[in-house]
């Protein structure tokens, strides 16, 4: 998958298919919130399973019930790039 | 266990059998670093479980191979607490 950074229109395009994802500080990030902690952290544990298998990680932080998600590309210097929305699509799939 | 906030000279001293932890803006904090991505997700998932059962939760951040904890009490209008010293002894154990 490619390392270069997404342009602002093909960022939007793919968020155009990703709800409740956003775009700030080249990252993206989405908010979950679960029913109680221990559901949010098995969430953030999902997350993980994914981004090992894709070898890109997300950042995860649990406050009790929720759960952030935000992603960023290292490889591309920092930027969002195509490895991000397709761990946010997965992300997307794994937790509604 | 009290609610009422820790003056400075408690925190200091609870601080004193608390290896790796920090005082700051009115949180204990420390962050472990693990072999890999599923250890300290593995780690925040066992430091959920303490939380529940105390009913007292630490918030928790991921990044890749690296789990921060940090903890204040809200009920002690978002200061340190005898809770919050309890939990870092409790995880400390855990997670060594």
């Amino acid at each position: 998958m490619s390392d270069q950074p997404l342009t602002e229109g093909e960022i939007d395009l793919a968020l155009s298919d990703l709800p409740g994802w956003s775009h700030a500080n080249d990252r993206l990030e989405r908010t979950w919130t679960f029913p109680g902690h221990l559901q949010a952290l098995a969430a953030a544990t999902g997350v993980g399973l994914l981004s090992e298998r894709r070898d890109h990680h997300a950042d995860l932080t649990v406050n009790y019930d929720k759960l952030r998600v935000s992603v960023t590309s290292h490889s591309a210097g920092d930027k969002v790039s195509a490895k991000d929305t397709d761990l946010a699509r997965a992300v997307s799939d794994l937790l509604g």
